[in-house]
C-alpha cells in the first residue's frame, strides 16, 4: 500500500483532469497513476478493504448502445467508490423536447460526481458528445451551478475506448511483469471475421493509440479497405516512433502473427462503411442501409480465413502468443458458425481473457477516483488507515 | 448552521405529516421550514459536508411520464440523505395483474421510507391516485405490516407540482433576498404558444397556489379558453386577499407583463381539452383523440404572438424582469420555428433557469427529510456535528 | 437479540454453502438459521437498527419475469445489507451476442456479493440455468477471476420458488407460535380455478416440498390433469413419512379444506401443459401456442368452482382456517370477474396475506446473509453491537 501511495506521490495527480475521454489525451504519467490506483484498489478490494471514498453522490451513466461489461464494470466502480449509480435512460426522458446537450448535462449533474457515457455507433459523434457535455458541466462549474465539476469517463466512444485499452494494458503488465517489460514485444493487432456488421472501431484504435507509447512493436492487421481513422493510425505511428518502438500495417493476418508475443484479432467495420452508415442513419435512409449492410456482409465473407485458429497461433512466437479479446468474441462453433477465432483457441485462453476483463471495473475506479476526487493524495492516505471489511 | 437549525426549531416541524401533495395544504410554518431546510441542505452540500440522515432504506419512485430533472433530483435527493432508488417500473411489474393500489403500495414498503408519485397526464386522476397511495400506507404502517409509515412526496400530479413551486419560491427567495421582499413584487404568469400539446396545468396551477400567499401581485394571463382548473384560481383569489397580494386573470400576454418583477411565460393545454382529452383515452376513442389534438393544435396556432421576445420584455420593470421556466423551454429557433420564449431571451437568462433548476433536488431531499426522518431536529443536530467531506 | 446469536451458533452456519436454490437442497439446520436470521433482521429492522454488513458490493438481479414484490423484496434485503442492486436487464446487454452463461456470469461478477435470478417460465429451463450460474462463477471464483464467491439466489424457477415457501414457513411459525407448534396442522395447497393461464408450478410445490418436513398433513388439490411435476411429489410423501406427517393428494377442493388449519388455494397450469408450452416455444410454433391456450383456458373453466368461498370455508378447522396466498390472487369481482378467491374471504384475510408477503424480504436478506458473508457468525455480533437507527 505503501508503496503504491509513494508510486502515486511521484506522479502528476493534481493536473489529471476532470476529463478521461482519450488516452492520448494524457501524459504517460497519468497513465501510469491510472495504472498503480487501478492495482491498489484491486488489490484493497481482494483483501476486502473498503474502497469507498465519496460518502454520497451519484454517478450517471449515459449508454447509447447495449452493454453488459461496460454497464456492470461501471456500476461496479461507482459502488466501490461509495457512488450511486443513475442510469440516464434517454427513453424515459424528456431529451427529445428540444433539451440541449448543455442543459441536459446540467439538470442531471446537481449532485454528480462522475458521468460515464458510452456512444460508439456514429462516426464523428461520440467523442464530439463528450467533449459538449465536458464543456456543459465545467461551465455550470465555473458558473456557479454545479457545487463539484463532475468527472467525465469515456466508456467508448467512435474514436477511442480507453477503459477497454487500459485494462488490456494492465493485463499485459501483470503478464509481462511491468511496463518496462513491455519493450520490444511485438503485438499484432488484427482484424478478424464475423458474421455480423458494423463493429465499432474503438478497440483496434485504442490499442494502436495507447500500445505504441510502451516501445511495443505495433503490427496493425487488416484485409484492403477495413482502414480505420487515419488521424489514428498517423498518430500511432509518430508515437511508436518517439517510444523507439515500431508502428506497420499489414494486410495479411498470418504476416502479423509472425514471432507475435499477442495476438488481438477482432471485427471491426471499415472506416469508409461507418461514414457512409451514419450519413444513411442521419437520412434515415433505410432502403440505403440495407443495402450497405448486404454489400458489407458480402464483403466481409470474402474473408473468412482471417480467423484466429491453431495454426495461425503456431506462427507467433513459440507458438504461444497470449490471445486477448474485449469479449464478447464470435467463437466459431459457438456463437456461430464461422467467426473471429477457433473454439479451442477460445477456450484455452478463456481464463487470460477474463482475467483481462477483470482489470475493467479498477481501471474506471480509477479514472473516476482521479477525475472527481479534489485530492487523491489525501483520499488515499485517509484510505490505507482503514482495514474495514 | 446554528441560525438555521434555531430559525427550524421555532417552525413547527412535529405536525409535518408524512405527506407532501399539495402546497396549499401545508401550512406556511411548514413550507418556511423546507425552504430552510432546503437551504441548509444545500450549503452543507457545497461545502462538501454530509447530509446522511438513513443509513439505508429504499426511495420508491413510480414515473407515469417522462421525465428528466425530476427524475435525477429524485434520486440526487435519496442518495444526499442515505436512501437507495428503486424504480416502480409499472412495464417490469405485475400491477396490471389486476393488484390494487392498495396491495401493491403495501408491497413496495416494507423496507422503503420514501415514496415520490410524478402522475399528470389525466385530470382527476394523479392527486386521486395518490391519496389511495397515502392512505394505503398509512393503514399498512397502522396494522402493522408496514414497519415506518414511507413520506410520500408529489413529483407533479394533475393539480400541482410542488417540488417545483417550491424551488421557484427558493430562487425568488434567494434573488430578492427574503420572502418578506416578495411582498409587492409582481409576477406574470403567462400562458405562451408552443407547437406541442396536451402539457400539463400543474406548473400555472402550482405558482398561483403558492405565490399568492406571499403578498405577491400575481397576474394569470391567457388566451380565451385556456383557463385552469376552477377551484385552484379560486383557491389563488382567497389566498391573495388573505395576504394582503393581489390577484388577477387578464388575457394579454403584454398586459401582464407590464411593470413585472418576474415573467413565467409557460404553455399548457386548456382544462377543457384536458377534461375532454381524459374521456376519450378512457373511452380509448383513438380518432376522437385525434381529432381533438388537431383541434387543439389549430387552436394554439392562433396565439403564436404570445412568444416572450424582447420586445414583450421591455414592457416589465425597468425591462429588467426576472425570466422563469421549470425547463424544458420550447426556444424559438432552437428547439422549434416558433415557441414560449425567444432566443435571445432564453440566453440572456439561461444562467437563471439552470439556478432555478438547482434547487430541486434540495426542496425533494427537503420533502423527504421532514416527512420520513423520525425526529428532524434532532437528526439535524446530529447531522450538524459531522463535517465529514 | 443473544438469544437469537445463541441459537444461531447452535446450528451449522458454516457448511451453508454459497447458493439458496431448492429448500431440499439444505438440512434442517440450514433453513431454521434462515429463518432464524430473517426474524432477527425483521426484529433489528422494526426498532430501527442498522443491518449493514457489507460496506460495499453489489446485488445483481436477473428477472426472466415479470414480479413486483420479488423485485422490491430483493432490492430491500440487498439495500438492509448495505449491497446496491445492479439489474441485469437482458434487453439492454449484450448477452444476445452469443455469450455463454458462464461469461456472462463472471463478467457481472467481479465486484458482485449476490446473485438473485427468476426464471420461472419454461419447465426444465430456470433451475439449470441458476445451476450454470453457480457452476459459473463457483470456478471463476476458484481460477483468480472473482474475489469473492457470490451468494446465488433463487427468486423462483420452474421447480421451486424458496423465497416464497420460506415466508410462508416463518408466517406459519409466527401465527402458530413455533415451528413445533406446525406437527400435525393440516394445511390444503389447493389448485383454484383463474381465468389466466400458464402460472407457474413453483409455488405448489415449493410448500409441498417444504412444508412436508415439519410433521405437517398436507394436502395437496387439484383438478384431474393438473398434476405437478412427479419428483417433487414423490418427495413430499417421502419426507412427509421421515417427519412424521403425512402426504396425500386428492381432486376435490372441498374435501382438502375439510378440518384445514391452513388453506392455500392458487392457480397453476399443468404440468403436461406448461411441457408442451415449452416445447412449442422452442419451435416458436404459435399457433400451436394459441390453440394450447385456447385449449387450456376452456379446460380451466370446467373447475370455476375451485373457488375459496366462505361456504368452503366452513368446512375448515372451526371454520377459521388462516388462508395464505402469494399475491396478487385473482380475486372474484375485484381483479376479474370470477377468480381464486371470493372478495369476502380475501378482505378478511388481507391483513394477514400482506404480513405473510412482508416476511420475503427479510428472508431473502436472510439467505443472502448466509450465502455470502464470509464469517456470519462474527458478523451477527458485530451487528449486536451496533445500536446506531
Amino acid at each position: 500500500m505503501n508503496e503504491y501511495i509513494d508510486k502515486l506521490k511521484s506522479l502528476n495527480l493534481a493536473n489529471y483532469g476532470h476529463d478521461f475521454l482519450l488516452t492520448w489525451d494524457k501524459s504517460s504519467a497519468e497513465l501510469e497513476a491510472t495504472l498503480y490506483l487501478a492495482e491498489l484498489l484491486r488489490e484493497r478490494h481482494r483483501l476486502g478493504r473498503s474502497n469507498l471514498v465519496f460518502n454520497s453522490g451519484l454517478a450517471v451513466s449515459i449508454f447509447r448502445d447495449k452493454s453488459t461489461r461496460t454497464r456492470f464494470s461501471f456500476a461496479s466502480a461507482a459502488n466501490a467508490l461509495g457512488l450511486a449509480v443513475s442510469d440516464m435512460d434517454e427513453e424515459k426522458s424528456q431529451v427529445s423536447h428540444g433539451e440541449t446537450v448543455r442543459e441536459t448535462a446540467n439538470m442531471i449533474s446537481f449532485m454528480t460526481r462522475v458521468i460515464g457515457i458510452r456512444d460508439d455507433l456514429y462516426l464523428g459523434e461520440g467523442h464530439t458528445y463528450m467533449q459538449e457535455v465536458s464543456d456543459a458541466v465545467q461551465s455550470g462549474f465555473e458558473e456557479g451551478v454545479l457545487h463539484n465539476r463532475p468527472g467525465l469517463v469515456n466508456l467508448q466512444c467512435d474514436i477511442d475506448h480507453p477503459t477497454q485499452s487500459m485494462s488490456d494494458l494492465a493485463m499485459l503488465k501483470n503478464y509481462f511483469g511491468s511496463l518496462e517489460a513491455l519493450r520490444g514485444k511485438k503485438i499484432a493487432m488484427s482484424w478478424a471475421y464475423s458474421p455480423s456488421y458494423g463493429k465499432p472501431l474503438s478497440v483496434p484504435q485504442g490499442i494502436i493509440g495507447l500500445l505504441t507509447r510502451y516501445g511495443m512493436d505495433v503490427t496493425l492487421a487488416h484485409p484492403e479497405g477495413y482502414s480505420l481513422i487515419p488521424d489514428v493510425v498517423d498518430l500511432a505511428g509518430k508515437q511508436a516512433q518517439a517510444a523507439g518502438g515500431s508502428f506497420k500495417l499489414v494486410n495479411n493476418m498470418a504476416e502479423a502473427f509472425k514471432g507475435a508475443d499477442i495476438v488481438y484479432p477482432k471485427s471491426w467495420a471499415p472506416y469508409s462503411v461507418m461514414e457512409e452508415r451514419t450519413s444513411l442513419l442521419k437520412q434515415s435512409d433505410r432502403s440505403g442501409l440495407l443495402a450497405l449492410e448486404q454489400a458489407c456482409l458480402s464483403n466481409n465473407a470474402k474473408f473468412t480465413d482471417w480467423e484466429c485458429t491453431e495454426e495461425k497461433l503456431k506462427l507467433t512466437k513459440d507458438g504461444k502468443a497470449l490471445y486477448l479479446h474485449c469479449l464478447p468474441a464470435d467463437i466459431t462453433d459457438v456463437s456461430c458458425e464461422q467467426g473471429e477465432v477457433s473454439k479451442s483457441v477460445f477456450e484455452r485462453y478463456r481464463h487470460y481473457t477474463y482475467l483481462e476483463a477483470s482489470y475493467k471495473p479498477f481501471i474506471i475506479a480509477a479514472m473516476m477516483f482521479l477525475t472527481s476526487v479534489k485530492n487523491p493524495l489525501s483520499a488515499l492516505e485517509k484510505l490505507a488507515k482503514s482495514y474495514e471489511v
